[in-house]
């Protein structure tokens, strides 16, 4: 892409002040809307959105199981954070960790029956809570809006990767 | 509110397979931006998204000082997590605790000079990067609309929780 001016310094590449309150705005609120959903999980299905996130990427994949790292990559998390996470909730027989001598970081993670229970009976109220903060409070064509917002920042976001 | 049916069981309360496709495509990108924002934050300035939490907060009060545990409600942090972060944060020289022997976990935390200049550093960097990651992704009605969608989905957050 070419420009026909380079931009001033801290000028035109810099947001505008309704731009930034329009940034500060969206993030703010859907970290919040992430927050309440986070809490009503917690309420209604004694599961932490971190619990959520690792019983749903286990009952993703065959055999219910997959390596600490991995995990740790597809829920991006820090390994130290989640290693910590995954011992809370082995002791509450959610998950079971098997050690592997020769990879002191790398245990396999195996979804228990328990752990398999509490994400089925999560489902309902997950999804509920997803109409009532998200679905109920747009407008059909804001939804439609949403969407689109969606995939243009995916789109743009992607290409920004590839450019680096 | 009233209705003039009742929801059938598990049926018209729960959102539709398309309407379940955008809350995640728009979660989930919304969550990406942020990684990507949080990357671009730690390879430009060394500061993760938490230590821009804590200094921006810091920055905004009085006296440029905070209890720990008014930090943690203010970012959101469980109190074990931030305590464990704010030890790395001083061992960087970013802030300095004073602890308050009658309040175990209450200490007083300071913004140092390194921590002002780290934040100070770190503004056009970062206001950058949600140009090029955000305004640059949309059209200005889409920024538009980003604004609208923000404002009902708070408007619509804030008057459930005022009915709990």
């Amino acid at each position: 892409m070419t420009k026909a001016t380079a931009d001033p310094p801290n000028g035109r590449q810099l947001p505008t002040a309704e731009q930034l309150r329009i940034w500060r705005d969206f993030i703010e609120t859907t970290h919040a809307l992430g927050s309440q959903l986070a809490s009503r999980l917690q309420t209604e299905c004694s599961l932490s959105p971190g619990d959520y996130a690792v019983l749903l990427a286990l009952t993703e994949v065959q055999d219910h199981q997959m390596r600490s790292s991995e995990l740790a990559t597809h829920i991006g998390w820090e390994r130290s954070r989640l290693s910590h996470h995954l011992g809370r909730m082995e002791r509450r027989g959610l998950i079971r960790r098997q050690e592997c001598a020769t990879v002191p970081r790398g245990a396999e993670i195996h979804l228990t029956p328990t752990g398999d229970e509490a994400f089925r009976a999560a489902t309902v109220p997950h999804l509920r809570a997803i109409r009532e903060l998200f679905v109920d409070a747009l407008t059909p064509d804001q939804i439609l809006a949403a969407g689109e917002i969606a995939a243009a920042l995916r789109t743009h976001l992607d290409a920004q990767r590839r450019e680096e």
